[in-house]
């Protein structure tokens, strides 16, 4: 689709969506929950029960029901590279890069996208503010072949001179912009209204809100005192991504952003919204994932997270982060990928890297590639006590550390999460043994080996 | 005393030790165990008191019932830092440093424990097997003031031509040798026996043994068929240890090597042998810390933390991650974090840190860093929920999210658990707005606070 992009506007116009999925090759039109609601099952839907090791049926059964999602614009064709998102699917992991006013440098974020699929990143999020939005978007999407997810408030914001100046066609005319480029997931702060908002005042928060879109969306509604239009508008804005089988991720413009506004009644609130928001989603044929806070001491992951599952009926839970504490600027990789991984036990299906630069600049390449890593620690780390993936994912650990016994470096390495990685510190200080240099001939499996193999 | 331990040697033989203590300014030889037992206080115990935000009697309450350890021999005099590890007192992180047969360069090691003192490490143990071994850990000794700690049976196994060459007086032989000079805390693995032995082999253990001081003992007893003298000789090795107050950190040399091996009875075998040991250390007065594994999937952290408490009955326990999957190779310092955190969380007290190379390399300067940095941040986010701390550490966090709000940057950085990289990343590409670059004039935080502002 991405090269004939201009193809699909120009016959928007004249054709209706069969002839445009004959002429540009587009495999269905049928969104992905029509197709699961009449038992159509294309050749793709079976290629992801394979991957994930799930029954067809059952994952059908799970597309229909809500609890598993499948971003993927109703313009894609084949080359793309569908994921499942939801309950007994593997952990997923996305990669947010973009443009930001201070710092535009398109090649630079287009190697990011390279760079985070090649790490294994499940999905890629532009969430550029500065330069040409449509250009940019267009071009990542031209170069990674996973879901691509955007958050159009951003553009939309971006297109006034001032933010509060948008009118409320604004909001809805980037969704729909979008949605024809392909986009195959979106974040939208549905879940603002004069609600939320009035619990956000009567709270003692410590930083307020940290959500960029969930900030634009009050920052408007308190300027031009109206309603949030995503929120009032929400059948409208259900049809237009309806229209393009776009999954609505509803964004958590209230998620706690430290840990002394973790778990309040703020984002309680919002996730009770966010769940009414799933329901009529559900019942618009939408697929809809829900998001997650945010910076959360370890002992609230599991409360938040399965109080997210209970009010959204099993949604496919999106986090960032969380975070476990506010001081770790410089590696909040890690200390994202301590919650993630608490998250992912507790139920999260979704987990948005985040990398050293967070809180500080935006990330470069190389930070790109650890944010990446570390977040797939956590979302291999869940699956090996997750209810479906357990058994698959517990076969890749059992197979490397066969190989550790065997002292079998080539296969150690092809079977760790970053091979490259691996060998490189492995060959920085080669071994006179076929042992590592960390103990050489005082290697304790091979002590053991040999003590065991005499007497 | 670490610039007089000749004069400290020359005068064991003749003196008696209070009369080195006069000679030497060692304040004091008693035992902690003892003088916390008698109510002497000495100013030191004041500051951990302080340091700890606890009450000095309860300090001394916990230590007398062994739930508390502060490693500190005997010799040591007023420029040494001792800290406390157990119930109520911050979670602590040990730095692992050291040579092996492979790679000797003293000189980096002995840069590797200044920078794991200077990134906040609160412990260092020397694991050399490499080079002239008294001579690397007096060298390491000179440059930190924090506890330090060996693991004596890999000098008695380098010391002899084969490891199962060495008889029963080399086990102690070490022990004492590194006792005056001034060792503060030494892991023994004492609970190794045929009791134990034989629940391996009954086991079906992927792995075996991963522990390179259980493997020596296991190897040794095996090819001597005779039993491990450590726990043979339990009381003389306590006769020892309580001379110098040195702490004995029962180790585990049955800790599962891989996610396969985790939780089986061998490991349960070793906790409770454990226990036993940790009865006959407070009967004897000599302070105890306990060592748990290894490779734990996520969702048997808890169990094997808390089994491991109630076996020991509260003794401080220090675990090595643990690692949450076997494939990390590269990041296994991210593993660890994780798997560390939901640790402290549940009870865990001393953190060994797990650096970048683990499994493949010796670690250098800078994987040394990054060990201690991701150890400390599971430390702390666990400190924000642990009992006795979790006030202290919650005023961290505010207060460097007040700073936050305020977007004053250079009191983030101060607070940040290590300001030099955080500045950097920022200093990276500065913003032109007050914000960072990562959102610049989209900064949420700033559009919130202005809307509120005017509304």
């Amino acid at each position: 689709m991405r090269e004939c992009d201009e193809l699909i506007r120009f016959s928007e116009r004249f054709c209706n969506k069969d002839f445009i999925n004959k002429v540009v090759g587009v495999s269905s039109m049928e969104t992905i929950v029509e197709m699961s609601k009449k038992g159509i099952k294309p050749e793709w839907l079976g290629e992801i029960a394979e991957y994930e090791k799930v029954e067809l049926d059952m994952l059908i059964r799970l597309i229909s029901r809500g609890e598993v999602v499948i971003p993927r614009n109703v313009l894609r064709n084949e080359d793309f590279s569908p994921r499942a998102i939801g309950r007994l699917m593997k952990t997923k992991v996305n990669a947010n890069i973009g443009t930001s006013d201070d710092y535009i440098n398109v090649d630079e974020e287009i190697e990011k996208a390279i760079v985070a699929q090649k790490y294994g990143a499940d999905a890629v999020m532009d969430l550029s503010t500065g330069g040409n939005l449509d250009e940019i978007r267009k071009k990542i999407m031209r170069v990674v072949n996973i879901p691509f997810g955007t958050v159009p408030i951003y553009q939309a914001a971006k297109n006034c001179r001032k933010v509060v100046d948008m009118d409320e066609d604004d909001f809805f005319r980037v969704v729909e912009r979008q949605a024809k480029d392909g986009v195959d997931f979106m974040t939208i702060h549905a879940g603002v209204n004069w609600n939320s908002i009035e619990r956000l005042r009567k709270s003692k928060r410590l930083l307020g809100v940290v959500s960029r879109g969930g900030a634009i969306t009050i920052g408007w509604m308190l300027h031009n005192q109206k309603e949030n239009p995503y929120y009032e508008n929400f059948d409208y804005l259900l049809e237009i991504l309806r229209e393009f089988d776009v999954t609505i991720s509803l964004g958590d413009a209230f998620r706690p952003g430290c840990i002394d506004d973790a778990s309040d009644r703020v984002k309680f609130t919002e996730f009770i919204l966010l769940g009414e928001l799933v329901e009529r989603c559900r019942e618009a044929g939408v697929q809809a994932m829900v998001e997650g806070p945010g910076h959360v001491p370890l002992d609230e992951i599991e409360t938040s997270v399965k109080a997210m599952k209970y009010v959204t009926r099993n949604a496919p839970l999106y986090l960032l982060g969380p975070l476990v504490t506010d001081i770790a600027a410089g590696y909040d990789h890690i200390s994202a990928a301590i919650g993630a991984a608490i998250a992912g036990m507790s139920g999260a299906d979704f987990i948005c890297y985040v990398t050293p630069s967070e809180h500080l600049a935006l990330p470069t390449v190389e930070d790109v590639r650890e944010g990446v890593i570390a977040a797939r620690i956590s979302a291999h780390a869940a699956d090996l006590v997750r209810e479906g993936q357990r058994e698959n994912a517990r076969k890749v650990d059992y197979e490397l550390s066969l190989a550790r016994k065997n002292l079998d470096w080539e296969r150690q390495f092809s079977l760790s999460i970053d091979p490259e990685k691996a060998r490189e510190i492995w060959n920085r200080r080669k071994s006179s043994s076929d042992a590592c240099s960390m103990c050489g001939e005082l290697c304790a499996i091979k002590l053991v080996k040999e003590a065991f193999d005499k007497n």
